[in-house]
């Protein structure tokens, strides 16, 4: 029989090699600046040597992929804003007047937009990518969120988005967002159940809840992950039981750069919850993560450092959709030009201390 | 009499009017995004409002002027480097392969080079501007740094380079690095002076000075205050005693900057000690006045809480040439496209909060 898309590119995965470490650190040592001066440019710039195992990386083209679905648990009175904003706002980025819309043009980011389980009917629309799963998940309060075979028919359409905007434009760097409200509490759930660390010091005000919104958000949390009982190490449990279809989507999006040598740049908690499903299903992948911006939601710590990554954007942003990510896409590329473009001490000339 | 440019500029400058705060507020605020999601982006948008006088802000044209110039204080052994590197490191601008040439390119920002008093006889360049004013401060260990007539000369032509290069091509936003081996000790110093902090909390490890070189820099600075005894009040009197002439380069590029209405984003240590001249001089600068980047030194902190100033990437840099701002400069372009090209919930039909 043959192995499902998602066995597949699991399979395909390979950790990132280090064998061009100690060359790639040769190299940006000896560029005209003291050892370590350009911080965290010196870290993406080895990384990124790394991913595309070569001295002198290159980001010629670059996406993003806006994973879009609502969720049952916003029936429990866990957002700020009403759901039905996360139609609008697909609506919203198809226009082009969204965050992300203008962040991706400003930094020459393809953008890509993808349904994976609004409770709307949307007009078909060529820039609209239609992967609905179903309208929205069932409420987590109450039920699992997902089957294990929505869970996997999920990731597979992230898989398949990232396959399908690759073959249209070969990319070196991708960058994933989201839209859902609601998904804040998913996000926190998430990273509760996969980190251990209490709902509370895991949860955040979202879009804007108040002390009541908060509390209940807590409250849900924590009834749900008692009630379900996610299996920690299980990516794909987790998912089922408290996760959402864009998670979901990202999940399967970062899987799928990951088997083909594509960076991948993360943004908020929602995102970072969903590269966390990807590094339980898969720990080979987190060489090819990049963590695109510090949020403001609590949670997105825990599961950061779960992963071993460090944020390189801190703006205060708690928006999603993928914007922290693409103010990152282009710090990356300009690691990667320091690396690639920078005289050595030798070179210029330059006496070395 | 005719007044001195230096004067001339001075009066020019108009404290950043605030008549536009809360439209600009409430034009930000109607965006779709939760209040305030989008962080220091937002209140770099509104900043660059209330530069422009106009809520939707743009820029068209973006400069950086690296200023280089050598410091006598380098006698004491207060650097890892030696002090050829400052003249080595002009070349490598004008080569273009420097980390700030590289920074530069990849953000679309014309940078251009002067000389301002560094301690070689450069061979002219068709990219470098000769504004030397003498070769090297005096080590202010033994003398003041420079003559309050050379300070002004200084001053002076930085005000004539930034006006040269607006003439050029009109900016919008203008960043602000420099190169001199010894100017960190130069930094801790005027930022010891201005803020009154004790030269050990103003005082990093430059280049990578070790545990000796370290406590010299600090007993250097602490000797130095001690004798010249600057003014904290008076910017021209620190620059006299213990500054720069690439600092006062900033300064005056600075002040011509915010006479013009144009955005002046610093840099790291040195730039900033530099901005806080300008702002001494004339405090009305402070509102056109961009933090560009956290430095990994120390005393940054204490100039950037005198100015009110936030830094707005962070990202372990400490190389100076002006390349926290070249980064920065790009992320004001992109807050100033969130105000003119993000939909607000209106246009967009989503629901509000």
């Amino acid at each position: 029989m043959n192995k499902r898309l998602l066995d597949r590119t699991c399979d395909a995965i390979q950790a990132v090699p280090n064998d061009l470490l100690s060359a790639a650190q040769h190299k940006i040592d000896n560029k005209t600046k003291p050892q370590g001066a350009l911080g965290q440019l010196e870290s993406l710039a080895i990384q990124m040597c790394l991913i595309q195992k070569n001295l002198s990386p290159r980001i010629d083209n670059k996406a993003l992929i806006v994973f879009a679905a609502d969720h049952g648990v916003t029936e429990e009175g866990v957002s700020a804003f009403p759901p039905e904003v996360t139609a609008q706002m697909v609506l919203n980025f198809l226009g082009g007047s969204a965050a992300i819309n203008v962040l991706c043009r400003h930094n020459d980011i393809k953008i890509h937009i993808v349904d994976m389980g609004v409770n709307a009917e949307l007009e078909p629309h060529p820039e609209l990518i239609d992967k609905k799963i179903r309208r929205g998940t069932r409420n987590f309060a109450l039920d699992q969120a997902m089957t294990r075979e929505e869970a996997i028919q999920a990731l597979e359409a992230g898989i398949s988005c990232f396959f399908d905007a690759h073959a249209q434009t070969p990319m070196q760097i991708l960058g994933l967002g989201e839209m859902g409200i609601g998904n804040t509490t998913c996000a926190s759930a998430m990273i509760s159940a996969a980190t251990g660390i209490d709902p509370e010091e895991a949860t955040g005000r979202g879009t804007g809840v108040d002390d009541t919104g908060f509390r209940k958000k807590v409250d849900v949390i924590r009834k749900a992950l008692d009630f379900h009982k996610p299996d920690a190490q299980d990516g794909l449990d987790i998912l089922c039981k408290v996760g959402g279809f864009e998670v979901a989507g990202i999940a399967g999006a970062a899987l799928a750069a990951a088997s083909e040598g594509v960076a991948v740049v993360l943004d908020g908690i929602i995102s970072t919850a969903a590269g966390l499903v990807a590094y339980l299903i898969r720990p080979e992948i987190s060489g090819y993560l990049i963590s695109g911006h510090r949020s403001v939601e609590i949670g997105q710590a825990a599961a950061l450092a779960q992963m071993n990554l460090e944020p390189v954007v801190d703006l205060n942003l708690r928006l999603g959709e993928g914007t922290g990510a693409a103010l990152t896409i282009d710090i990356v590329s300009a690691a990667c030009r320091i690396m690639r473009e920078m005289a050595s001490f030798e070179e210029a000339g330059v006496s070395d201390s």
